[in-house]
Formats: C-alpha cells, structure tokens, sequence
C-alpha cells in the first residue's frame, strides 16, 4: 500500500541495488581486498585540517542561540559571506537577498524546481545526466528531457533547441560534468544564452537556466566559465560536498542572479519551498562553518593522480578513455563486442564494480568513479586488462 | 513565471508575512523591551552542557569517514541506539531496519506522505493543527482533513469516523500538541486503535497512524502514553529540535513499528523518498551526537514557570486558559466581542504579539508561545490586562 510511484520505483531501483548488494557480497566472499569499488562518487579525501579546526572552535563556542531556528533562507552572515564571494567572481551586485542555503545541493534542485514546475512542465537537461534529476522533476509532476550531447560530451545545441518547448521551464546544466567530467566552455554557454534568450521570447516565458555546481572546485585544468555572465535568468545550486568533503553534512546554497527577471519573488519562493518541503533551513552549525574556511578546499592531487594514471593505462589497453577537466568521474564507451549488461558483469566476476551508462541515461557506457584510494586504482588496472581480453576473446 | 500552486502560497502568506514584518517594525520603533514577541515555537533555551560537550568530542575526534556519504537510513550505529530506546519503552523488537533518521520532522513528514500518498489521498488530522501539514499533504497532490476537537481539545472519535475513507492512508496526531499542548490519553488512543482496525478492514487498507512527537519530551506532568502499544500500523517521526533546544540542525528520526502489516516495504519506500527528495541522509554530526547524549534533555523548569504563571494569571484576568500538560503552548479561546483579527491587532497595538487561531484551521483562538524568557512573560501579563479591559471597553 505504498505510494504507487514509489511501488515502482522501488521495483525499478532493484537492479542497481541488486548491485550494490551483489558488491557486498563479493566484498565478504572474497575479502575487500579482493574488490575495487568504483561506483559511488563518495569522496575518499578527509576534509581538510582547517574544516576540522572550524568545527571544534564552533562547538566550544559561548554564543548564544547557535542552534535555533532562523529565517528559512539561512543565516545572514553566511549568506552576506557568500554574496561577497559570488561578488568578486561575477561582478554582479549579489547580495544576501539572493542566497538560500540549502540541505545539499540535491535539496536546493528540490527547492527550485519545486519553485518553478507547474504539472507537466519539463526540465531539459543534457544526456547523459545524474540519475536522481528524473526523480527530482517527478516529485513535482513535471519531466525531464534529456538532450544528448556531442561525442565529445559537449553541448548539442540544435538537439536543446528542439526539446526546448513552451512547457520548459528549466534548462539544467552540471558542470564539471556528473557522469562525463567535461566541462562546458565559454563559447557552448555564449551559444546556450542567444538560444535560451530567443526561447524566452519565442514563448513569452522566461526560461531559468539552472547550474548544478558541486563539482565546480574540482577541477584539474583550466577553468570553469562563471555562468552568471552567459545568461541573465541563472540560478546556481551548488554544496561544499566535495570541495570540503563534507558530502554527508548536507549544505549548499542557492544563488540567484540579481538580473534575474524575477529574482525577488524567486528568493521569497525558494524560501517557502524550502520550508514546506520539510527542510525548514540547512543545518545551522554547517552554515556557521563557511566563513571560517573562505578559500580553503580538499587537496586534489590525489584525484588527479588517479585519473592520470587511469587515463594513461586505460588507454593502453585499448579503452576508449577521454580526460576530462574536472570531477572525479570518467564515462567511457563499452567495447562494441559486448553488451552494456555484460559488460558490467564481467567486471563484477573480476572483482571490479562500475556503473552501466544506462544509469545516466545513456547506455553502451560504463562511469568510473575515481574519487578512492591511490592503491585501488592500482589494483584496478589489471582487473580493466582481464575485462578487456574476455571482451575480445567473446568478439573471436 | 513562479509554479501556480507557489504564487498562491505566496500571496495567502502575505498576512501572516504582514504580522511578522510589523512586528519586526514595533521592535525597531519602540525598542525590543516595549514588545512581547509569543508567535514562535522557537525554544529560548540553549542545548544542555552534555551536548556542547559532546560537539566538541567529535569535532576533535580523530576517526576517519566522518562526514561521508552512509546509507540513505542514515548511521547504522544511531539507528541500533534509537532502536534500543524503543525497545525498552515499547517492549517492541525494533532494530535499525525500522528506524530511518531524518531532516528533522518536517522531513520525517514529507518523508512518510511521500511514501504512501497518492494523488487524491487524504490525511485525517485532529484540529486545530500545526499549520504545515496541509502544504506537506499538498506536496504530494493529498489534501489533509481536519476533524474539529472537543471543547477539552481531545479526540472527536465520532467526527474522526466520519472523515475516513477509503482515501484516507494516513491518521495523522501529533501530541502533546501544538497549538493546543493537549496530550492525548490511553483512552482516546485505545478507541482509535479499535475505530482504525475497523476501517483499515472495512476499506482493505491498512491506514498508517502517523505519531509527530516532537514534543514528547516536553512534558510538565503526567505521561505521553507509547504509541506503538495501541495500534499495529504505526509510525513515530519526531526530532531533537525540542527535547536538545537543536530546531535549526534538523535531525530526528522516523520509527517504524515492527508490527506494521508492510513495515519492510515501507522502510525501503522511505529510504528511497529520503534520497529523491534531496534530503539523501540526516546531517551526519548530529546523528554522530545522539547516542553520546542518551536521556539528556533541555531542563523544563524554566517553560513550567511561564506555564503556571501565565495561566494563573490570564485565567484572573478572565480569559479562559486551560493548563496543558505538555509542549510549549497556550490556545486560548478570544473573548466573544471581538473577531479574531481585531484581537490580533489589538494585542499589537499594545507591544503583544501572538498567531491567531486560524492560522491552525480553527478561528476564535490565539496561540501564546511561552518558551521565552521569563521575564518576557511577566511584562506580558500587563499587556494581556490592556488588551482585555479594551475588549471589555469595545462590549459595553
């Protein structure tokens, strides 16, 4: 007697659970050396020395009222704290008015979508794409429509502009790039602002580009474009996850560009949203800890030697593997001989847990989380060879 | 461009947004000692020492994967700990396969409905109820029906049975209760077992008696009978918000009764819900405290005064004020000359200020939260004389 659209999801959801539970099992059968888990993007990183520094001077602090409740946007200093860093990077005149804190940024999707879709409204978004955005639009009668993007995982601007229809309401970007690690350039985002811009018009409608940026700091080379610049109607949701690696503290923020066209009674929204969907606000003692660590980020050389190191090798044996800037996440074609499925189960056989592409929304692909310890990788290289010689021994 | 149901919540908060604004106003004009601000359940206690203590152990604890991604149910070890609690007050197997931890109550609920509402579904509420609950039952298309209380603000079993129907999945109580503080008794919990087994098998549906506890421990006399003991197909969500002084760190928990006919399934349907919604764990430090603070509790004597004295001395001056036995609240019936707004207004005027009845679905009342200092209380007995003598003034 559940909920019927949980009855199915619960159904559905089996076959990946199905997974983690087989994982587990291999783990205790064959002890969790024998295994290389490679599919939760579940930072390995402690957070750094300064996080944890923050967290005791908090505790032992006098204050008073430290844990209370507040406005439903957040705590005014933290807010006051972030427009200022959205200040310098953006020279746009932010201001704690255009700030929600939120419970992860998986809460702040929630709270601006909630904000937003009326039923039947759609959320376009480019494929492949993090699993839980499908649910995201769901909880609010809404859907999403996937776009899928260039071999090269970059934007298909012909293919958005087709999807995109009078009913959409959002257009939602994650860059770095959760499942692909690619990052959008300048010249995609300059394009997807003329299109986004035209649409608006075309259906008198203002379309809100939303970014979802938690992988913003995790970044190898170059830079991540500041997407406020590109389009008037944006708004950022993004957490300290993984810049802090925090992810189980459950904080973010939401950023509403001040040239939005109706950025105020976004803000008031975003703020009953985040309120009525049980949030109430993000965790107070979370949102004290920001601005004591400005600046202050997760070590990244571990990830990048990891993904150098994968890039390098996967490569040698004859994958299909590109390097993306940023995340910790690598999504690579399956060898043609074999289909996605058993693929992925081979590699299970071997000891070796991925994520089939179809997870995403785009299937003939596995994802490779990288985001574990060094040694793993390492033991991993010899389980991607055996996969790869029983795929060519299937195809001969 | 706001979703419709969002634009509407909007402008019907604007009123009660108004009262908040204008008292924010009266603060700054006439100073923060001339106003006697009761609208919020805001408890003006800090957490006991045990929990700052406590923080500080584990802001300094040296222990690895702290702050890490964990099943969406949340830390297996608090889960075992709140298992073992209710075991002993219900003599109940619950283990961590029935407890999920939550984004506070608020999340708990949202959780729940999300697991077992349908569109059209409805949830059968005592009224006068905590105002939320209407937007969580309409977050998932449900709607809530309210079933006035006795004049004694207990249970109207009759007009319960009359609002069931076959859509009706979830009874929802919340005791001691806001607004009123009402605690419901052994009796009345006795009878809606008996009436719930009677529907659940007149309609084929097991309906989920849904307990929100967050006062339980907020108790100045008496007991808050064991809820799992009078029915089968119960749920508890409460939080720690009251019973630690920790509203804005949203940590609670939802338990599930190993009786209940589909409890697996619906352990599985709200970890799933848990995860779409956005919430994807409770924050992970507060869950870390809780079994490092068992049976510590907010020491109550300071609500008890403000209790005793306000009733004492609101019944002297004539209004009719019942002493409840728990939360933090009075609801007050306004005397007969003058409508609801006018007494809201009139108390305003006089520096006093309170939430009318309506915003609890039942009109003619007015909330007094007393969980201020005490000495916000004793200025407040003047005003309360002022705001009488001119109703008296306005019958004659």
């Amino acid at each position: 007697m559940l909920a019927n659209n949980i009855e199915k999801t619960l159904q559905g959801s089996s076959a990946i659970r199905k997974m983690f539970e087989e994982g587990i099992r291999l783990k205790k059968e064959r002890g969790e050396e024998a295994i290389c888990d490679l599919t939760l993007g579940n930072p390995c990183l402690e957070p750094p020395k300064e996080v944890k520094d923050a967290l005791t001077l908090l505790a032992q602090s006098t204050e008073k009222k430290q844990h209370q409740y507040m406005p439903n946007a957040g705590i005014q200093k933290t807010r006051s704290f972030i427009a200022n860093e959205l200040v310098k990077e953006s020279n746009l005149p932010f201001t704690a008015n255009h700030i929600i804190m939120c419970v992860g940024a998986g809460g702040g999707l929630n709270v601006v979508f909630k904000s937003l879709l009326n039923e039947k409204d759609t959320v376009v978004s480019p494929s492949p794409y993090f699993a839980e955005y499908r649910f995201y639009a769901q909880n609010y009668n809404a859907s999403l429509v996937p776009v899928k993007t260039k071999p090269d995982f970059s934007l298909d601007l012909d293919g958005m502009a087709k999807a995109i229809t009078a009913k959409t309401k959002i257009v939602l970007l994650n860059s770095p790039n959760n499942p692909t690690g690619a990052v959008y350039t300048s010249q995609e985002l300059t394009d997807l602002g003329v299109l986004l811009r035209k649409k608006s018009d075309e259906y008198g409608v203002p379309i809100t580009l939303l970014a979802d940026e938690p992988y913003k700091e995790i970044l190898y080379e170059g830079n991540v474009p500041c997407i406020f610049s590109y389009y008037e109607n944006t708004v950022v949701v993004t957490s300290y996850s993984k810049s802090l690696a925090l992810p189980a503290e459950r904080i973010g923020y939401i950023a509403i560009s001040p040239h939005h066209s109706f950025h105020k009674k976004l803000f008031d929204a975003a703020c009953i949203c985040t309120r009525i969907l049980g949030f109430v606000n993000a965790p107070a003692f979370m949102q004290r800890l920001l601005p004591l660590v400005a600046n202050i980020k997760v070590d990244l050389s571990l990830y990048k030697k990891n993904r150098d190191l994968l890039h390098q090798k996967l490569n040698e044996i004859g994958y299909l593997c590109s390097k993306p800037q940023g995340a910790f996440y690598l999504f690579i074609p399956i060898p043609r001989q074999v289909k996605e499925s058993e693929f992925i189960q081979l590699a299970q056989k071997e000891g070796l847990l991925l994520v089939a592409g179809s997870a995403f929304g785009l299937e003939g692909y596995f994802r490779v989380a990288y985001c574990v310890e060094e040694e793993v990788i390492q033991r991993s290289i010899t389980k991607f060879q055996n996969v790869w010689d029983q795929c060519t021994i299937k195809s001969s």
